[in-house]
């Protein structure tokens, strides 16, 4: 895969740092001081800050036999920036860290950091500092997001209150199916070496998974239409888990409906083809980096507008618990199925 | 070891955060939003924010063997507030995360955050945010920290005029000396499972490793003796390569003296012991986290007045090079000689 090889130890720590980040340009005018000294230095009279960080593990959280590096880079950046939209606040600076194995070569780190530029460039993030180290075992990733918000304009979990509505943007359940369709042929794989994934044109979900984006979008349209959600949290667990984070943290009960959830064609084909239900990979399949808010009843005109948020149900009283309206029209009590870290079932 | 154990899938992901934050105080007024959402708010009108990252990985950067966890989580806090005070900044937040394998119990998790809280309320730092997940081998920290600074009034390593004075506080290459006395009672335990480690009374060495601490007094001391120091690092690799780190990037030369290197006198003992040359532990020994920084001439009467802090040079144009002046007189080319991540001598 790779035709060149450099060993990192042939540039040394410094050497290397120099490497990864010689193309990394500055955007932010607030940026004063990056890469390169002890620590980084940013402007920001007026504003306020806000702070995400994230760590993903191989083997846990990806696996390189199906994470192009690129993409793992790119995806290691947006899900940091998800958290900082998140809180309706716009991103601005990053520091990633990494711990590689020697099985890494220089040209594996560049690939890698392709996609953290690429995010960047993208969403209009400086990063500004980091350290990479040797591994024992495993890439490790640590990102560390910082953005800004208009002072006590950011949105928490914990502002809903009863009979909000309860919005999702794009659509959910999708990255999940993509994981399972890449298990699925990894098993092959693993079995019979000669066989080539057939990964069919499942492209809509396989990028839901590798190359997820971060809704920017969302948090600007909301801006200029003037609707300030409630509630929001980024869908990286899955819906009933952040739906479960803004109830508990609101105190709040909530109804969800069955066929108002959005979910991608494909995603729905794919779940028949394994046998599962699209609602349960809708409501507990993590990793869409969707947003999920809460707004006003009043802003329900306003909303409708747009064909990337669906209204998926509403808040209640605490003492109402929390439920799903099937289909049928029957109740079902609503179970926090998030995706544990600590789960050994991967 | 523990007397209890609670497994940490008995607590769950969310569960394990309200654990392990439930103590977590703020302290700093700025701190709008900590821990428990999707990210944590700063406000910082009139200040400039200063960030600093760090990883740390098991049986790269510690051994579990005799590491203990209450110090290893107070040792990655201050290893990060080193880089912020080496800008001359005043740390006020850190985000901490965390990956683990299922051999940790809670409790020993409960004894890092020990640590980490002790550590946070010694140098008034508030813990806003984090991440904890699964590690397929081995201890994974990574530390980001965040702190203030009058606008520009951070000092970089680029700052420093021919002529400056080389100066560094408290003592150097201890740190060194008690990863040596301590990886020698590891071979000899691993070898002889029986022997009980004779560490001696060499509390000064094992202290400088195990438990360091940053410089907040040096740059509260140099700020109310209004010294600016014209460049500033702090000694993580070695005296030499910081030294390295400030003439490459002020494009200066620089001449360092034997007979001014404070070392330590059980330093020096250890060094004897181990037939190592105590310069050489002085000027290539890491992990001091003591501040390197240069200051202009003028400035040499009030620093005198400070014991604590050591004039070990001064700073020369480029084409002199860098050089030792030895006891005896001897002037030898100073190598840059510090602490490479991805050796493979570990």
């Amino acid at each position: 895969m790779q035709e060149e090889r450099t060993e990192i130890s042939s540039l040394g720590e410094f050497g290397l740092i120099d490497h990864l980040t010689k193309n990394n340009e500055t955007v932010n005018a607030g940026t004063i001081l990056s890469v390169g000294d002890d620590a980084a230095v940013i402007d920001n009279f007026g504003k306020q800050t806000v702070v995400s960080t994230d760590m993903l593990v191989e083997g846990v959280h990806f696996d390189l036999m199906y994470n192009p590096l690129k993409h793992l880079g790119y995806k290691s950046v947006v899900v940091n920036l998800s958290d900082i939209y998140a809180m309706n606040a716009t991103p601005t600076h990053i520091t990633m860290s990494l711990a590689i194995t020697n099985r890494f070569s220089v040209e594996a780190l560049d690939e890698f950091y392709e996609g953290v530029y690429a995010a960047c460039e993208k969403y209009n993030v400086d990063l500004i500092g980091g350290d990479t180290t040797t591994s024992l075992k495993g890439f490790i990733i640590s990102v560390t997001a910082i953005g800004e918000v208009t002072p006590d304009k950011f949105i928490t979990r914990s502002g809903a209150g009863t009979g909000d509505l309860i919005c999702v943007s794009g659509d959910v359940g999708s990255a999940f199916l993509g994981l399972q369709l890449l298990d699925r042929e990894r098993r092959i794989f693993l079995e019979h070496p000669g066989v080539q994934p057939d990964l069919g044109d499942r492209t809509y979900i396989l990028g839901r998974l590798l190359k997820p984006e971060a809704r920017m979008d969302i948090v600007e349209w909301l801006k200029a239409n003037e609707i300030t959600p409630t509630a929001m949290i980024d869908v990286s667990d899955g819906v009933s888990s952040e739906v479960f984070h803004i109830c508990k943290q609101s105190g709040l009960g909530a109804v969800l409906y069955e066929d108002k959830l959005p979910i991608h064609q494909e995603a729905k084909e794919m779940a028949y083809e394994f046998k599962l239900d699209p609602t349960t990979c809708a409501l507990s399949g993590g990793e869409d980096y969707e947003l999920l808010f809460t707004v006003k009843q009043d802003d329900y005109e306003k909303l409708v507008l747009n064909e990337q948020i669906s209204v998926i149900g509403y808040t209640t009283a605490k003492e109402e618990g929390m439920h799903l309206i099937t289909r049928s029209g029957n109740k079902h009590t609503l179970l926090a199925q998030g995706w544990n870290a600590f789960d050994t079932k991967k």
